[in-house]
């Protein structure tokens, strides 16, 4: 079999690979397709290489059937369809102990601590698998992961029908939890700079604007009669959606965190303070967040699936990041690991 | 009579004064005690002239007692020992309609947008009153408005009976969050530089640290068993104290910020995100703060009172000012209206 390797910055690799067998409490997955992440682009950058071991197979945006089942692994059966939630909390630290095991503080995350699932077959632990539906197609189940991030965030914003959400940054992400909130009755307005990106969110109907051409905060004043939006998604990971983010919300808004920032950077603190704002961190996902992802991929209710705006083969993985690397006109690209 | 007047940058000015009638909806308090805010020294600093008419009598932390009862003044008489609540919002913003009135759009703040307290009649609208109970000395009930200060940090940031709490600075403000947080139930420790506060909050029973001696995020996780801080107040306004907040918590921990951030100041949201941290903005009070706050102050639970450093005369008001502008061995400074 084959797997894509990460073998140093900018390197990708594609190989001979040998298939680990199913040990207790796992099961071995036939990979069907793989979503590129922008946490994968950040591993291509060389910017993790503490975190993994070269060369190392990574990806852990997936769907697949199981292919064998170790002992200890209840429930599962071969043939079965799948995703997997890529995290192994440790389960003893005081954050698994308080019950937020997905921010573990040892956290190993399947695909960059440890082998991920660019490869035709991937071995887990049972107790990351989420089922796929018989109505859900394989390759739009490679969705599943990101949309996760998506409902995480959207619930932890708490967002509500009726409200209105600034989603700063129209990347995959972003797109994400602009469908999410949109399905959650929020009037949702995008701002995105890239002009790609800009028109592929105006075909699925969002309101979109670019505010390197349009005063932001403006726009968004004038269409909550001066108030200001309830909540914001920062998901640009910029230092001017930083700076924007407080701006944007009415009094008691909250700002949902959704970017890595990778360096401490300017907040408006005094906005914070003057409105009694709310800025609420998120990352990764609880396994709520997977089952409802699942149950909105299945319904079709939003259009997801228009995001893929390419699926390669595992030779074309280095030419996925190479695209969103520059920017091209990208969204989500798969890679179908069974090619 | 006779009121101190904020006359422009660095100049109070101590003179005569026309009392104005209690007119409709109106009381007329004679003031017994009025403390100095970290607003006023902002104020006498020149950074809010934007916001008063010169010359112009500040000060919002007072007691006193009712010498006039205007119509429409229903449950207020003569004699009714008061404090007041120094929010007049518009009523109509989106703030308002939403039940925020006291961050009202508009909101005019007595003392800064009106004329103040430090003089011997202040008339001010009778929705601001809040009766002080029997028991309750005059000079310490001018605590009160500072004390709901805390009350709303502490129930805003939802600390719990157990929690692990640091207050960073221990000013007045943060000397009586602190107080607030102990009397919640909390584990409290305060960082504080400046060493007569650092004195009079370890007599009081806090454990105080001062961060440039030693290393408060090691002290942290030491005392939490290596998991961080429930929640952190930041009360102290300055780059260090934003730049460290996140770092001290827990994965879900909550910074409380109080203090006001003049500009934008660097914040580590990646650590927001690694640890999905919440930050909650807080801003003055409601009036259950107050309710609280008399409540707390009445039961003598706290050393509050033992804040209290000096209680100087209206002439002495100046003296006060530049007393807190140099750091020198104070802390809540009272001014005695009627002598």
């Amino acid at each position: 079999m084959r797997a894509a390797y990460y073998a140093g910055k900018h390197a990708i690799e594609v190989g001979p690979c040998r298939p680990v067998d199913a040990g207790p409490g796992q099961v071995r997955i036939r990979v069907s397709h793989c979503g590129i992440c922008g946490t994968d682009l950040h591993l291509y950058h060389g910017h993790m290489d503490h975190r993994v071991k070269l060369p190392q197979v990574i990806g852990h945006e997936m769907s697949g059937t199981i292919e064998s089942v170790g002992v200890d692994s209840a429930g599962w059966r071969e043939g079965d369809r799948v995703t997997v939630r890529p995290l192994d909390p440790c389960g003893s630290c005081p954050a698994c102990l308080a019950g937020h095991g997905h921010v573990c503080m040892k956290l190993k995350v399947l695909g960059i601590d440890e082998p991920g699932a660019f490869q035709a077959l991937w071995t887990v632990p049972a107790h990351t698998l989420h089922r796929i539906p018989d109505g859900l197609d394989l390759a739009h189940a490679a969705l599943i992961e990101p949309v996760a991030v998506a409902c995480h965030d959207v619930r932890l914003g708490e967002l509500k029908a009726g409200e209105f959400a600034v989603v700063l940054g129209g990347g995959p992400i972003g797109a994400l939890v602009a469908s999410v909130a949109r399905e959650a009755g929020a009037r949702v307005l995008v701002s995105e700079i890239n002009p790609f990106r800009v028109a592929l969110l105006g075909r699925l109907g969002f309101d979109v604007v670019n505010p390197r051409e349009s005063d932001l905060t403006a726009i968004v004043n004038e269409r909550t009669g001066g108030a200001g939006a309830d909540a914001v998604f920062e998901v640009s990971g910029s230092e001017p959606g930083a700076a924007i983010m407080a701006d944007l919300l009415r009094v008691r808004g909250r700002v949902v965190l959704v970017a890595v920032f990778s360096k401490p950077v300017p907040v408006n603190l005094h906005r914070f303070f003057w409105r009694e704002l709310r800025l609420i961190g998120t990352r990764v996902y609880e396994p709520e967040d997977f089952d409802e992802a699942i149950r909105l991929l299945a319904s079709g209710a939003q259009p997801f699936t228009e995001l893929i705006t390419g699926v390669y083969s595992l030779d074309e993985l280095q030419r996925g990041l190479q695209e969103m690397e520059r920017g091209a006109d990208v969204m989500k690209i798969l890679v179908d690991c069974g090619s």
